[in-house]
């Protein structure tokens, strides 16, 4: 949780008034975002309510009408994502208290602490639309934090590893080698989310409400997207693997877009995959924790517990798939 | 700025079911409150809009009652402050997450980061309506920050004193010595809101809009809540204090209750007392941070400033009024 940034009142109504939402009556900032700073907003007109954002260091102004572009060409096409909103000089993308800022819509509904089952389902068929909405987004971003950029993450980090766990840079370069080798290249491929965590889902009444964040958001692998968020959503807090909210997510996901044979067998390896991204960034940011951070790092072995689950299961059928 | 204690959506939901503001649709932690941890809350009923406090360790559960109490006395009386929700039981203050909390009514307005004459005017004439309002509010709270507590509270930081600034104990000693001889005793007394800094008081289209964050609140001379904020509102960032503020805030606050000729004349050794008072806390919590604390701790130097100055005036001609 964070604000970097402090927008004092001046700065802001100057910035605002370069909008359509009338004048800000009312401004906090927002106890979550690893990455940048973030305000609520009250307004005098339009939606009367926005979400403002400021980017930070961390995430790369090149990359950020990706972002904000995406958001728009979602939006358009029915998924529930914050939408940017445009200032009276057509820019979506400004600068506020020297950093790059942009309003978006806000976007109600609440993030889970526990997914449930249906949580799990609304979360599995929710991805599929969005995978299917961002066919033909013009633009292209390629996966930052895939398999190609592991090994010198790793690298980074390896001295230190097994301060955190004995013998874990020797397993970790040995899980690497492994999926360097047999990392699938011709699945279908597409715009994917990644980092579709709980806390970056939005439910109303346990529906589904919305998605927020896509500050990872690529062009990827889409059975990728799915991996992550196995992990993210379907082992217990006590490291249990969930096999029916596995199977409810998979399942709803499939009744509107359905996995190939290929996606299907391929997926144990890109859990493999996915839970050593997110240990490897977590590993990171542990050994070296950033200046200044207003967020604790997250602990980098509860990745590897889960990366062991994926590494010894027989094949697709233990997320409770028929295949 | 803080959320020290996390809410999960099960638990606000279980909370909020008590009251009669429909169900959440959204909650943000908000990065503001040095002492508790706050949330924003967008409800299907009612207001629409809340604000959820969740009080922390260094509020005593004894004194809610009072704080919230006087926010709905003084809501009551044309005092534009947020105002206590009460449950479907009638309770005001209730549990969620372990901790004490309340739910009160939002206010609209921003803080001014650099106040202008105008605001401290404005500031000036709501502090006097705040006090003529707070005439027969039935609760007595005595101030917990006051001239009999300074010693206690420096005697815990004398041995670092100096390593702040050289002499510094010594200093305070002596002022000590001569604010707790020459403390005035017999000014007119009622509630004071005891931390009326440009954070907790908000303005649209700068006209005062309302005061938040009672929790200093208590029973003491009026004087002295003009003294901090003659501190707080007309020094300019460079250290040098600004007349014509101060002489437009008491002018405003004089419009609505006139100060009696000792007021007038105890105000510079009340702005020495105030200036302590916050020195002392900001140089204990300098000397003595407090682990997991998410704010840092201010410069208790801006107040040793403050205190010379008034100490080395003539008399409260230097603050603009005609005595």
């Amino acid at each position: 949780m964070a604000v970097y940034t402090e927008v004092s009142d001046e700065e802001l109504d100057a910035f605002a008034a370069g909008y359509d939402i009338g004048e800000v009556i009312s401004y906090k900032g927002v106890a979550e975002g690893v990455e940048n700073s973030n305000y609520m907003l009250r307004t005098s007109g339009g939606d009367g309510i926005y979400f403002l954002t400021l980017y930070e260091k961390r995430v790369s102004p090149a990359d950020l009408p990706f972002f904000l572009g995406l958001m728009e060409f979602l939006a358009g096409r029915g998924i529930s994502c914050p939408l940017p909103v445009h200032a009276r000089d057509g820019a979506a993308l400004r600068m506020l208290a020297g950093r790059p800022a942009a309003i978006v819509t806000f976007l109600d509904g609440v993030s889970v602490r526990r997914p449930r089952l249906q949580h799990c389902a609304g979360l599995g068929a929710g991805l599929a639309h969005l995978h299917l909405a961002g066919v033909n987004f013009p633009m292209q971003r390629p996966n930052a934090l895939s398999v190609k950029q592991w090994r010198p993450l790793f690298l980074r980090s390896a001295a230190g590893a097994d301060t955190i766990a004995a013998g874990l840079a020797g397993e970790l370069d040995a899980e690497l080698q492994e999926l360097e080798n047999h990392w699938p290249q011709s699945l279908p491929t597409g715009i994917i989310h990644a980092d579709a965590f709980p806390d970056n889902v939005f439910f109303l009444h346990d529906r589904l409400s919305g998605f927020i964040d896509f500050y990872f958001a690529c062009n990827d692998t889409l059975a990728y997207d799915i991996a992550i968020c196995l992990n993210a959503w379907c082992f217990e807090p006590d490291g249990a693997f969930n096999v029916t909210k596995a199977r409810g997510m998979l399942a709803a996901y499939q009744t509107v877009r359905p996995l190939t044979a290929a996606e299907m067998s391929a997926l144990p390896l890109l859990a493999r995959g996915s839970a050593l991204r997110f240990l490897l960034t977590r590993l990171h940011d542990w050994l070296f924790p950033i200046e200044g951070a207003l967020v604790k790092p997250k602990d980098p072995l509860e990745y590897l517990h889960k990366l062991r689950f994926h590494r010894d299961i027989t094949g697709p059928g233990a997320y409770g798939i028929d295949t």
